[in-house]
This record gives C-alpha cells, structure tokens and sequence, in this order.
C-alpha cells in the first residue's frame, strides 16, 4: 500500500509528521508494510514550483492507495485580495482532479474533553455527528470573475441531480448503520440549487424506508447546532454549507484540533484535519496534532478497511486524554503545567 | 407618523399583536400619535390574493414611515421544493423594492437570560454584537433556474463595489459608536464576490482610520462566534452569510425569541423579530412576544429617533425579566409553572 504524505502549509507540516510516525509504529506493530511518499502543495509549493499543485504532485496522488494531508493557506494571500495564484486553488484542483465528492466529517466528543467546549456539558454530553459535505460541486466550482469594468463580482452556484444523488447515497447508507436518522441541510426557501438538492433527496427516500429524513434550512440549522447538537446524527449537505457548518460543530468536539476529516469519491481517499495552516502559532511547537492521528486512523479504517488498527489510534488518543494530557487548546484552567504536551510529544 | 403592521405567517400574527400594543401604549404614555394601517404579505396573501406580495401591500408600505413585520412561510411549501408561488418571495421582493439594503440584527444577551444560553456563561457574559447583513444583493437576488433539461440547478451571486460601500460604510459608522472594533465576514480564500467584498471594505478602511479592522473567513467566523463571542463588536457580511451567521448568533442572547432586527436603506424601514413563522408552535400561545416587542424599539429609535421611547420599551423587557418572567423558550428547570407566560401575558 502506498500512502502519499502532503504536509502543506503552516502547522500542516508539523501535525502531519506526527500522523505520519504514528501510521509507521501502528504498520510495525501490526506487521504491515506501508510504502510512503511526500509531495509538495499550496504556499510551499507556489515558492517552489509556482504552481499551488505541481503536475508531480498530482501523479503522485493519482498513483497512492491514501494521502494523508496536512492544510494549505498563507496569509500573504488573504490579505491581497487580487492575488491570481493562490494555495486554496492548489486544494480545491486536488478535490476535482481526484473526484474527491464526499467529505465526511464525524464530530465526536471524547468525554474526557466535555469540559473543554464553550457549550454545555449538559447539552453536550453524548452527541455524535456524523457530517457529509459535497465537496466538489456548488459554488465553489462554478464560473466566477469580474464584469462592468470590474466592478462587479459573481459566483456561480451549480448541482446536478447526479452530484446530489451520490452524496445523498452516501449519507442514507451511513445513517443505516448508525442511528438511521438522516437531516439534510439546504436552503430551499432562497435557492434553486438547494431546491434541486431537496427534490433529489426526498426522491431517494423511499428506497431508504427505514431512515427517518429531516430538511432543515441552513440557518436554523447553524442555530440548532449549537442549542441541540443531540437532535442530529448523520447531516447530508452542500459544499458551502458543510465549510460552515461543520467548523462551527467543531466546538461540540471541544476545539478544531481534534477534528479529522475524509474525501473519497472515485479512486484514492484524503485524510486531513478540518482545522487550517494557523500561521499564527506555526512554528510554536503547540499545534495540537490529534486531528491528523485521527486523520491516520480514518485512513486506515476507510481506505485500507483495517478497523483494528484504527481502533488502536484511537483508543491511544482516548487513554493520552484520560491520561490527563493536554495541548494547549484543549487545557484549562485545571490542567497542570506539566501535562500540557507540545506537538511532538504529544504524538 | 404613519406605521405598517405586517404580521404575516403563523407565529408572526401571534407576536405581532403585542408588538403593535406596546406600540399604542408607548404613544399613549408620551403623547404621539401614531396612524396604523395593516396588511397582508406571505402565505396569507397566497391565500387570499395569489401574490405573496399584493401591489396594495406595497403601495401601503410605500407610503408608511415605518412597518412592523412578523414573519412568512409555511411547511406546506417547505416540502414541495417544486412550488412556483412562495410566501418568501413576498419578503425578498419588498426587500428589493423598499430598497432595505442593511440588515441591523443586534445580539445582546439579557444579564438575566445567562443562564438560558447552551452557551457557558462564563463565556457569554458581557456579549454584545451588531450585526450588519447586507439585504439586497448576493445569490438572493441574482439569476437562478434549471438547465440542461432540468437536470442541473444554478443560483448566480453577485455584488458590485457600491453595494458593498454603502453596507461597509454603515457598519464602520457604526463601529465609530460603539467599540471602534469591526470584523468583516467573507470567503474570500474561495468566492470572487468575496474578494471584491474584502477590496472594497480595505478600501474603505484608510477613511475610518480609528477604526480597527479584521477580516474573517466565514468557516471560521461561525466556529468563533461560539468560541469566544466578546471577540466580536460590529460585524459585517453579505446576505447568506449574514443569515447563517445571525440565527446561529442568537444563541448568544439565550434564544431566537429575544432578537429583534431592522431592515433599512432609501426610504421607510422594516422591523421584525429574527425568528421565522413556527407553525409547529402557532396557535398554542407560547410564542415568545419579546422579539416583537424590542422591534417595536428598534423602530421608534431608528426610524422615529424617539431614544427615550424605545429605552422605555427596553427596560420594561428587563424588569419583565428580572422580576422572573419567562416565557416557555428562555425558561428552564427553576423557573416555576406560575412565571411562565403566554404570548398575551408577556406583551
Ligand atoms: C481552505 C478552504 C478553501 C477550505 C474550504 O473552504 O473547503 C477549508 O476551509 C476546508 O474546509 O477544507
Ligand atoms: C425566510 C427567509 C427567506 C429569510 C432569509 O433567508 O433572509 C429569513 O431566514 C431571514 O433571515 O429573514
């Protein structure tokens, strides 16, 4: 098996080299060998080749059996809005060129961080989310530029029936094995797509007449989420949306540094944590790197099927956590000096 | 001073009734005489006209100083994403013809309601947002429909550099009342809306040079609206973003029932509770009337400039609370059957 190692930007670089040493102690202990490879993307790839995706990076990509990616941003780009080369591109080309369509997010809470949310315990306790966003479709890959003289700006938002279906396929079959609910999330009151997206997902329905469907509009759903996360377990929804709403659920989970994510579609899967390149602590050594073990885990449990393993990772995190060990975003004030743990070390 | 009262859907006509009482009675208290008409808009006006907007609606609005609105829709519509007459039309349609460019929806957090909040008071106390959502433009309003035989789905967003002067330029006016602090809201790592979104707001800024300035990206607004909200002061952000964002922000003031918002631009303003039309709650009388209620406020400050009048309003909501009031949606497990109003009770 060949996994491909994409560090990317910022804290990317130092959360993905703790996922990737755990990926090499879980191969020695289980006896497998795993054949790794690493590529450059983003900013570090635009100072190097120009390019936020080299055409290197890309075969190398296509010919891995998972990647296990690290985030792309810069903050040079942020701030020059004009910019015409830009890392996101290089992330957003790897989602199409990959067909990468489903990004499943699962927002789970280690009871050992309860305490760590600005939310509840109480309202907390127990929740389970399971989050499908579309990853390469809405108005993210649709036209986009200037007109009239460049004083206008436009983003086209585009789906096809077939874009939903897979994604909605996708979503019903995991609420089938979990608490066969399913809530898809749209804005269908505004939006024509988001109608397309309803009329697609109340169409497969009846062929999952054991899953319990909710619609639920886009902003009273950013709302729920946070007053109720427990009403929701597994949530289908748009690109944008699901950029949205799945880094506001990351405070159910305690703090972003703990969330890892998947996009699989037609060939090879990424695994990456949600959280970004975060300049402003990079190089700090306090990133916490739990979201990209996570990462390895989810890798190995969808890519390579290899669920003991996974659970392995996973029940490392948990025991570290039960442990006492903190990073320094998931501390407080109780947490004693010596058990908040710096990137490395915590991996 | 002519005033429109617009109750609308479900709920809307529930709350609206004590919203426009509490106007009377503040008339009556400090002499004014204030001239009511009312009007039909949403599925009522489907109902009874087929136009979810009626022409004499909008003549009536056209000629008021100020209108009063409950909410619109209905599940009926909601679950048939195929219906071609829809109460939101009504409400997008008097946003675009009444010019209601700037969306003021205020956060502010009740010290009584602390403890109403999913939210942990200790991260909530002291909170405090303005919310500025652009009204009228975005991929609300830009062209939207089926192509490729039905098949396909598209909602074009737009935004030209004057739309985003004149709502940039009211949020830093704003910013110079209270904390000097703004954050403009975007995407801009992804939408060309969003860059010229976040050219236009830099441009701005050299002109309000006491004014501090941050830009976020939405994703991560919505995770640190949760977060840490107090990081927040006046915020500024197109349409859709603005609507995810503000229903999510309102667990920030404990519940949706408490938040009022102003729609305002060239001519008359709007004033309505954020919350939408409930019908799974109409009819029942536990609506909460308060976000009405603090609309009635709005109005009179903003549109009347009549500042003691709406503080009057305002400090009868918080003796309302303070002496143990709730209504059933900011009630919770101490507070006893006898302090829990109804919709009338509350007004
Ligand atoms: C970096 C950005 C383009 C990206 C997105 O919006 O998809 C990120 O926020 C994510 O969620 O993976
Ligand atoms: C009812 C709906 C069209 C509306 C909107 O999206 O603007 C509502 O959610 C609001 O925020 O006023």
């Amino acid at each position: 098996k060949n996994i491909l190692i994409v560090p990317g930007d910022g804290i990317g670089q130092e959360v993905t080299e703790v996922g990737k040493n755990v990926l090499v102690k879980i191969a020695e202990k289980f006896g497998h060998e795993f054949i790794y490879d690493e590529a450059l993307m983003g900013h570090v790839a635009i100072e190097a080749t120009g390019n936020p995706l080299p055409d290197e990076t890309l075969s190398k990509m296509r010919a891995s059996d998972a990647i296990l990616f690290g985030a792309v941003g810069h903050p040079k780009y942020d701030n020059d809005p004009t910019a015409k080369v830009r890392p996101e591109q290089g992330l957003l080309k790897m989602r199409k060129e990959l067909g990468l369509y489903a990004n499943l997010r699962p927002i789970k809470l280690f009871d050992e961080l309860l305490g760590a949310s600005s939310i509840k315990p109480e309202i907390l306790k127990g929740s389970d989310i399971l989050f499908f966003r579309e990853l390469t479709g809405d108005i993210y890959f649709g036209e986009k530029g200037r007109k009239n003289d460049n004083s206008t700006a436009f983003d086209l938002a585009e789906y096809s029936r077939y874009e939903v279906e897979r994604i909605g396929r996708k979503a019903f079959e995991a609420a089938r094995t979990r608490s066969k609910r399913l809530c898809s999330v749209d804005k269908a009151n505004v939006l024509e797509t988001s109608r397309l997206w309803r009329e697609v997902i109340q169409a497969l329905a009846p062929e999952y007449p054991d899953i319990e469907v909710e619609h639920q509009f886009v902003d009273s759903a950013a709302m729920m989420l946070i007053k109720d996360p427990r009403r929701f377990d597994v949530v289908v929804t748009a690109n944008l949306f699901g950029d949205i709403l799945t880094d506001e659920a990351s405070q159910i989970a305690g703090s972003m540094g703990m969330l890892a994510s998947a996009s699989v579609g037609d060939s090879t899967g990424v695994y990456e944590p949600i959280h970004g390149s975060a300049h402003d602590i990079t190089g700090k050594g306090i990133a916490n790197p739990l979201a990209s073990v996570l990462s390895a885990a989810l890798l190995l449990d969808i890519s390579f099927g290899l669920k003991e393993e996974s659970d392995t990772i996973i029940a490392a995190v948990d025991k570290l956590l039960k442990d006492g060990f903190r990073t320094r975003d998931i501390a407080d004030s109780t947490t004693a000096p010596e058990m908040i743990l710096n990137t490395q070390a915590a991996g």
